[in-house]
């Protein structure tokens, strides 16, 4: 890509149809933050929602507060707001657990849809838990089952008459790369394997379309793009035809039919309902449902055009600003999530002293520095401003410091 | 009991050494709360906690966070503020997910600790959600598991050689009857079992003894007798003797040895920290750290004497008002928890009646009214009082009327 004169790029921002939506973020002074899909920021209207669920919902209404404020249903109707943003239908999204749970429930309910199938296809760009997740679920089975990681471009060549299901990650945390939801799924219904996709670097980034690509099951996370806070619930989503079918691993009294009857006889849920477990988490999912008002008015086609416009701008500047840095991203941007990586020798250093200077990325080892780009808060000049910080300590080695070099407790 | 004098009663007030607790809560005024064994009131501080993890460690900190603020150990230092009520050594509890989730996590450890024995002994007084994990368990696992659930006194006596573990809550939700943790976990280890206790009647309630009695797992709620709010974060406990023998069943990256590798294959972490799954839900842990702060220089034997003086009183005080009202708790102190329940063909409407005078407490189906009894912030004036009002509303029949016969949502 040619490279835009400031001029250019002020105009870009001018003109940038989201450029209100930065008012609804609480982004501390100094901060270019580059991190949204490891944490995202804090929506400015959370707080209020915050202070609201404790000392009135919680304090006032006590007990009371599960009919007056139907906390019980907030896993549903928080559900529903992740759905719009990923392409499922109302109904077919619960809010509830961590992304490893929740991948846990929909991997053990499509091994059980596929029972003469020993094999979950993943690859080696999956985010290690999901790979976790499926060796302990295996482990307990006991039933011979394996998985099998391949390079991510070996996955839809690797899908086969052996595979129960395929389980993999959208958008590779590390490279930003892209998988291609709708032919790796279509493949996989080919060859009569069930698609898991997890969207933890999907949701709230991109549109997803989930019921157009046909996919069986999904998971994502509520603290990256949909900004609800560190540790937020995650979600999980099943289409439709399997709603009725499957058979939840973790049968707790909120996936009971009538969970307030008190059997002493499990009996699923109607509907996605039955992949609820335990007793909603209120609030941190309070915050979470306050966080997703946010993509109300956003019409995804348009945040996705804003991503590719920053991404691209990023490593147009980074590359003409940077030698040292090599792309790690696909350089296509169909191809791409909404993140931008770069190879780099001294990249912990570099991004310890580049996050100093207020430009907040991330590092993945070996060499890996991760820069994510949320459209609702960012502006074309906030990108420019980066990679000139990050020119600036390439430049003049301002990396090459021992406090940049000590490793933190979490990376 | 013989009844006290209202002045016998003022004095035990006067003499409480847990008096000044109630002004660490804030209790909406008009309200007398007999409902912590369901939700806890909320602790004065955690308001502001949560204000500060919100804003400030999440809004300005941002992923500094995790570094800055310590999140990602928040499970195991949360925890070891549980393992002081409960008998626990520091190290041996994580306050992670939900009680259904940590159930099915120390309940599948277990049956992989006794691989040649296939029951799993509960009773019908469990609370049901515990039942319905472990049938998800043995569904899933396809291995020939079976729960055997047997009447509450007859837990002992069936404790054979063919007995896997126990899985036992030990007070019951209903009843308030409390089963003795010592001499059940010795008859299985005596039998070759483990023995699996549920604490979620028990923590904060009362001083438990999980090392005394050489329990082998406990799980546990933070929203009861801890008041963590609603939905807060559970917790589970691994006696040290099986924390580096057990494989967990949901290997989340939290519960890897270096979470922060990356590496493709799971490799336990050290200790009960293997127990953790996803990303600790760092707001809801946060509220239920500071909730927990009110047990700091509370002696749980102080705690107990007065939920002991709290509940003798109101049966007392009940049975000689309302003749209709049968007690269903034990009648011996040393067999309850720290909660009274009684049965009535009109106990529906009646706790409703009551609720609406603000006496609040909550009904099980088919009969049963219970009142649960907080010795942080009741007084023995408030027993009073609610028996009062319960005369009251049964003397008048208050209770017969249509909107307190209609049925809520959540009971």
């Amino acid at each position: 890509m040619a490279r835009l004169t400031r001029t250019e790029i002020e105009r870009l921002d001018r003109n940038d149809p989201l450029a209100h939506k930065r008012d609804e973020f609480d982004i501390p002074g100094g901060v270019i933050y580059l991190d949204g899909n490891s944490l995202g920021v804090l929506p400015r209207a959370v707080p209020a929602r915050m202070a609201d669920v404790v000392s009135r919902e919680w304090g006032e209404s006590l007990i009371r507060g599960w009919n007056d404020h139907d906390w019980i249903d907030l896993p549903a109707r928080v559900g529903d707001k992740i759905a719009r943003l990923i392409g499922a239908a109302p109904g077919t999204v619960v809010a509830t657990d961590s992304t490893c749970i929740n991948l846990f429930k929909v991997l053990a309910s499509a091994l059980k849809l596929r029972p003469g199938r020993k094999v979950i296809l993943s690859d080696s760009g999956n985010f290690p838990t999901d790979l976790y997740m499926a060796q302990g679920l295996s482990a307990l089975l006991e039933a011979g089952h394996k998985l099998k990681i391949v390079a991510p471009e070996d996955v839809e060549g690797a899908i086969d008459e052996t595979i129960a299901v395929t389980m993999i990650t959208q958008v590779d945390y590390k490279t930003g790369r892209r998988h291609d939801m709708r032919a790796i799924t279509k493949r996989a219904h080919e060859a009569g394997a069930l698609a898991l996709w997890d969207l933890a670097h999907s949701a709230g980034a991109f549109s997803v379309d989930l019921a157009g690509a046909n996919a069986d099951f999904a998971v994502g996370c509520g603290y990256k793009y949909l900004n609800g806070g560190p540790g937020a619930p995650a979600f999980l989503y099943v289409a439709p035809k399997h709603q009725e079918t499957i058979t939840p691993p973790l049968t707790g009294w909120m996936g009971h039919e009538a969970p307030f009857a008190f059997d002493l006889d499990y009996r699923p849920a109607k509907g996605v309902d039955r992949m609820r477990v335990g007793t909603p988490p209120v609030l941190s999912l309070s915050a979470l449902d306050t966080a997703l008002d946010v993509f109300a008015d956003v019409n995804m086609n348009t945040l996705r055009e804003k991503s590719v416009s920053l991404c691209e701008l990023f490593i147009a500047e980074v590359e003409a600003r940077c030698p040292d840095l090599v792309l790690a991203s696909p350089r296509d941007a169909q191809a791409r999530g909404s993140q931008v990586s770069f190879r780099c020798d001294y990249g912990y250093p570099l991004m310890q002293a580049l996050i100093a200077r207020g430009v907040i990325g991330d590092f993945r080892a070996p060499d890996i520095v991760r820069f994510g780009f949320t459209p609702l808060y960012l502006s074309h000049m906030d990108v420019l401003k980066a990679a000139e910080t990050l020119e600036e300590i390439v430049a003049t080695r301002a990396w090459d410091r021992e406090e940049f070099k000590k490793k933190a407790k979490v990376t």
